[in-house]
């Protein structure tokens, strides 16, 4: 086992997973891990605190390092390396050192994909002007705040009503901007549907970021190679900042160009051991696509947690043992404005696209006993189907205290349960948690009630 | 159906679920219920934080008063209406009206028992001193207010280091006397493993509760007829307030002089639909057995959830419907001073008493991302079966944001999931309320290791 070589493509939460796993069964591996940007192990989630000045340094966002990985777990992380090319049959990566522009090919016996995905910014008319950021990797945070403590803009325009577009307009406007974001949907919030993603619009126009939805990009205005203003198809926004949010790519065209087949929305097609079409060649994280454990079709989603958890799969079977990802929910959680937003499951157009029948209800209720200080509102919404029971999905809005109530309704959504049973769950109760029916048993009681 | 005649004996949490759920079933239905106390549907748990001086006035503890329920639910709601004996054969009850004094015998065609619990107050050398409290229905606990408000004890002795006790303990502190508590355990907390409950312990401590573990109440000293102090098997400790907080009895004397079978604790023996052995007699809440969905055995629990659950339960079934109470996985949650304390499933000393081997993992974490302000400490310690990995237990001592993760436990225990199956579940993440790994999640990858 000791005797083959391991080369891992990317070095942030998957990658890094696969490889800390792989040298934990196995202290005689050599693993290299090759990453293009200058960071190992960080948060990319943190990036809109650190912009807003919540977090203090970049550094805080870093798990380990590259000299950590070296000195700690004997594993050799070359960062600023990028892999241009993968030769499958001579079982090489071609690398070039960002630095010094020299290239070479490396050897593996084993090969990890773990490169990620990327912001997607469409090419449009300016797009290529100063002052247009997307964000996924921490290199691209740290441009925007290098960008915004040298150019200081007053004006930003945020492309894209999702997680990071919403948590990038708080942030901004925390730092004293004027913020307006352009959302191509009915309502912000597109995971959510759209009578809960009505609260979270509210919530950010209490804080001042004026709303365009239904509004789509078509292009930006700029003068002497900087960004000026955002063209939608219905007004011209002046900005000296953008932010686009529209997204995420995986970053697949290695892959892709070597021939390995691909999967959902472009991401590297996988089996449950994290094993690509190709002998030897293993995909996990952000570039490898998933299964949904409630549409039961092939899902892709870019978040940490999923990363996390295909990299310690991969890593396993790549140290020999056995171990499969089954899959995930869904799940999915933000705190935007006052409000904490969370959703799980299928939301009311993914059931419709199953073409399954099912009913919903809607409840309000409050995150503590009604008489206990600091009480606040949630809104909780629950989908079921018809017929069977089964719950499918669940979306909360809610102030403090609210939304981690989610991962109730994820537990629910993987072991199979039905709205009785949720309504029967022995839940936490005392004052200061929650009423005596915790909301998730509120709504499901109502969704009986409908259901009959 | 609506030609019966339902009479409930206890108007809080059981008996007031199931007679509103039949009035909902049933417009036309005769409900009467009988009620000992002075109140209707109040919530016992928020007495501690009422003493505290944290709710402004009794009032907000009660979630519907007599008038209401008789005006809104056309329920024959009778307070200070007390049940003396029942006559099965009959099939009425004497009811004494405790204000005039005037006994008579009510009819029924159903009858619902759901008296509830006692505080147990053991009969002692002093034991009828005033100055000396246990704490179940409001009543009582507005007694101790008034008594406070009248006599301003400086000195108090909480005897019992259960959730009431400790949450009482806080609840003195704060109005500013000197607290001391006595516990026959070797830590507070006795539903905790005790290395849990020291932490629990030290946070008493912490805010000045003085304790006095490993020591066992005996008597009081009393002069004038009021209680002067507390007599262990190893001091005198001199109060001029006593709570005691050595957990509840169900009230179940007249359901055992009319012959209904009991079991566990001296609960009312009920089958799921909460029937008794009694035709046309059912019983729900406090004063109800319930079963252990984990140990598969008979069990008793005096809290409000299961209460409403119970009492849902009940109700269905008395209008004619079908509807069962699955049992309950030993959740529960509290407050204590800096601290959120939960628990599910089995404890180490329950799951050793049912002869099975086990395995524990305990880890240290956060309540959010580390980075992330406000990021507090949570202690995660988990059981699981040998050989199966079913997960039979979970406990969590936390900051604020902590204690509900024990849902999400709660939840995969009824559910029968494995450790491996815990560690694979899609759990919310962002940084405001959660590291990647979501501690409970960190516990179950530390427990499979220790698995293996």
């Amino acid at each position: 086992m000791s005797t083959t070589r391991l080369v891992v493509i990317g070095g942030d939460a998957a990658g890094m997973s696969a490889a800390a796993k792989v040298r934990r069964e196995d202290p005689q591996r050599e693993i290299v891990v090759l990453e293009r940007s200058p960071h190992t192990s960080y948060s990319a989630c943190g990036m809109p605190y650190l912009i807003a000045g919540m977090v203090e340094s970049a550094g805080l966002l870093i798990a380990r390092t590259p000299e950590k990985f070296r000195e700690k777990y004997n594993i050799d992380a070359r960062i600023q390396h990028e892999v241009t090319e993968l030769d499958l049959n001579g079982q090489r990566v071609r690398v070039s050192h960002l630095e010094s522009g020299k290239e070479v090919w490396e050897p593996y016996d084993q090969l990890l994909i773990a490169t990620g995905a990327e912001a997607f910014l469409p090419q449009l008319s300016g797009s290529e002007s100063d002052g247009i950021f997307g964000l996924s990797t921490l290199a691209s945070g740290l441009r925007v705040q290098q960008f915004m403590d040298k150019e200081q803009p007053r004006r930003a325009v945020v492309v894209g009503g999702g997680y990071i577009g919403l948590e990038m307009a708080e942030a901004l406007i925390r730092r004293g901007l004027q913020v307006s974001l352009v959302e191509r949907g009915e309502q912000v919030m597109g995971t959510l549907d759209p009578d809960m993603g009505a609260m979270v619009s509210d919530a950010l126009r209490e804080i001042g970021v004026t709303l365009y939805l239904q509004e789509s990009l078509v292009g930006y205005e700029s003068a002497h190679g900087r960004v000026t203003g955002v063209v939608t198809d219905q007004r011209t926004l002046p900005a000296e900042l953008v932010i686009v949010g529209l997204g995420t790519r995986p970053n697949t065209a290695l892959a892709a160009t070597a021939g390995i087949t691909l999967g959902e929305k472009g991401s590297i097609r996988v089996n449950p051991r994290m094993q690509t079409s190709a002998p030897g060649v293993w995909a996990a994280g952000d570039c490898a696509e998933s299964f949904h454990l409630v549409s039961r079709r092939s899902f892709h989603v870019a978040l940490g947690t999923v990363a996390n958890k295909q990299g310690t799969v991969a890593g396993i079977n790549l140290a020999g043992g056995y171990a499969t990802f089954p899959g995930v929910v869904g799940t999915a959680v933000s705190k935007i404005c006052k409000y904490e937003v969370a959703r799980t499951g299928l939301m009311e157009r993914e059931i419709r696209d199953l073409g399954l029948l099912y009913n919903t209800a809607t409840i309000e209720s409050k995150t503590r006993a009604g008489y206990y200080p600091g009480a606040g509102s949630i809104t909780v919404k629950l989908l079921a189907e018809q017929g069977s029971d089964r719950l499918l999905g669940g979306q909360i809005v809610g102030l403090e205290g609210a939304a981690k109530r989610i991962d109730v309704l994820a537990t629910a959504i993987t072991a199979g349960m039905t709205v009785q049973q949720v309504t029967d769950l022995d839940l936490s109760y005392a004052p200061p948690f929650s009423p005596v029916w915790d909301p998730v048993q509120t709504a499901a009681r109502q969704l009986l009630a409908v259901n009959r």
